[in-house]
């Protein structure tokens, strides 16, 4: 692109346009996750009650329920760090698709562990699950790292002390998930289970805030 | 998080991004609805006519119609409940986050309602579709306690009064949905009815205020 | 609603919210449609080749195209009412959302249009297919008057000719979805033919907008 | 329409609107690709693991990641296009509207590459495929050609020299498609093997974009 005019114009780009591009992904792959969830039709009962059926689909509504917390909690850090964005490059603009790339596939590992996690392929399932978690969240520490980096993206109002503490904080999210990738071979509900602690984790340090602020 | 740049630049939020990211999301839990309208290919009419079988859809029909009203009441409110704020916080995030995971949710038990509705376990289907819109009002109060609790998220022309106003308004709801879930166990149809009632109730004085306005 | 405070603030919303949610359900509904499209996997080619049974879908790919132009003509029509618009009530986001329950209900008489056109019930779906284009455009009417009508919701600047004018214009499109649905108890094929029409002259005029302007 | 009043307002339309429009079709549109990845249930595996299966499904998580990055570089083109563009006019929002019908259409196609790749009629699979981005692309350049020709559509400070050099990058597209559908007839796997290189080669240079700034 030559310098003058358009890249000058294009530079000013606030990330305005990048969030709500991104608000509709997350918001989408958050909703899709209830296409998975399909009860048996009146034909398919095969002698039990619609109420037994229900009952027996409960990996289906714990995979829904966590991945639906997990794109939560991955929105909310998406809303925190974006707040601190002034400007946005290309580089910038092609990880965060990186980032939604591995969001928008989260139905799918979900799918797997609400079929699997009870037969002797749970394994699989598990690895598949975290392992997506895992990529997601290094996605996210390769866009903290373009934001913080040389090209002068962040609010010029956060300090290099601030940069360094949140950038501990980003190592927390692939160090959980790496480990339950590596659970995911010996124990498969340990695995999906330390996924859902995460955002069970996040929802009660919510929960005792909101009680005392 | 440090109490210095970052967090002043987040405490300047204000909810537009959160709007926008629920707006996509409720819109999306309301047209994902239609997925589960299916009428059957030439090859499945066994004998009866297209007419026939759009007509015994019929319970497809009305849950469409009710969980659609529904979760556009339950986006007017959001969208009357966020007029009123200035700003968001941790714990009003998640909040939101909880209450578009049953709105989300909603298109199973309407699913539920469609296929059971004329079946002897209609009575677990209409528990369920009444349940989760229980669970979506008492999300809005835990979100509406949030925003006008002591953490000062409201904007400060909103008085005490009203405050107490609306606190008052939003009890209505709860009560009426645990109303038509202990109706599910005596009468499913009158159950769903219910429901159904509060999006007529609601068009109705729409358009009535409509006409004096 | 008491009628100092939060009215007041809920009196100065502009349309910005509503716009985006709507936008937001015009998009989803219009990508739906592409699910619709589906062609038998290898194991169901039963002797044909890939390329004769995408050439066997050509309903299908009539129905998507005219559905996708008729939703984003719909969309054109909601943005243009909404440019003029200055703030929104109640019965006004009442009547936008019965606007939007039937354009996310077009994925569904698209998909009859699709299985049918080319069988004996075809009038049936081809007058579900032009009622519910018929239902949208009523609906936009209803819009229409409510924003133009006592409630002041109009930019001022708008004059009482002009206002003349765009009502006349809205009588259009229900006539000639009314002729759609009348012709398709006589010609299904015509009916749904009259439906694509209306995208085709109005795709016609854009281009020839395009070379004049 | 009349030329006074709401011609004028509609005349002072920013891109605004079209822009979160056109966000939630890209969005949905990449995030739909995901309902087309679909493993067997544990019904049926037949005798293979879920590891297997998976592996077997590499033609689908190669169409995903393609079809993805290519309507995400579409999107980051359409968001480079509109930070130049000022206002829009009918012709353009009917143009993006084209463009987004080729968008949307995407899904279709990569689950016939998907299905097919390894299949007799992968030429047929690969040919609709790279013929739909070379749509999309001659769509890019029918939008540019609106947007910096004499409707004054672009915003003053971009120069003539400026439109020029824009103008021959918007030929690369239909260039590489024209040649991978070519291609689709000799080797499908090359034709779509060109397409996965686009996305490729533009994640590759913005890798190497971020290293070097």
């Amino acid at each position: 692109m030559s310098s003058s005019g358009p890249a000058s114009l294009q530079r000013e780009r606030g990330p305005g346009r990048l969030e709500a591009f991104s608000d509709g992904v997350f918001g989408i792959a958050m909703t899709l996750l209830v296409l998975h969830l399909v009860a048996p039709g009146p034909g398919g009962l095969a002698g039990s009650s619609l109420g037994q059926e229900l009952l027996s689909l409960w990996p289906s509504f714990v995979a829904y329920v966590t991945s639906f917390m997990t794109i939560l909690i991955a929105w909310i850090n998406h809303h925190n760090l974006f707040s601190l964005v002034k400007r946005v490059d290309r580089p910038f603009l092609f990880y965060n698709g990186v980032l939604l790339l591995f969001i928008t596939f989260v139905p799918f590992p979900t799918s797997l562990v609400a079929d699997y996690l009870q037969h002797r392929d749970a394994g699989t399932a598990a690895a598949v699950y975290s392992g997506t978690s895992l990529l997601a969240a290094l996605s996210f520490n390769l866009l903290w790292r373009r934001a913080s980096g040389k090209g002068g993206l962040l609010d010029e109002r956060v300090t290099a002390e601030e940069i360094r503490s949140i950038t501990r904080q980003y190592y927390v999210g692939p160090s959980i998930y790496a480990a339950a990738l590596a659970l995911s071979f010996v124990s498969p509900v340990g695995s999906v289970a330390l996924c859902a602690a995460v955002a069970a984790f996040y929802a009660l340090t919510a929960t005792i805030a909101s009680m005392c602020g």
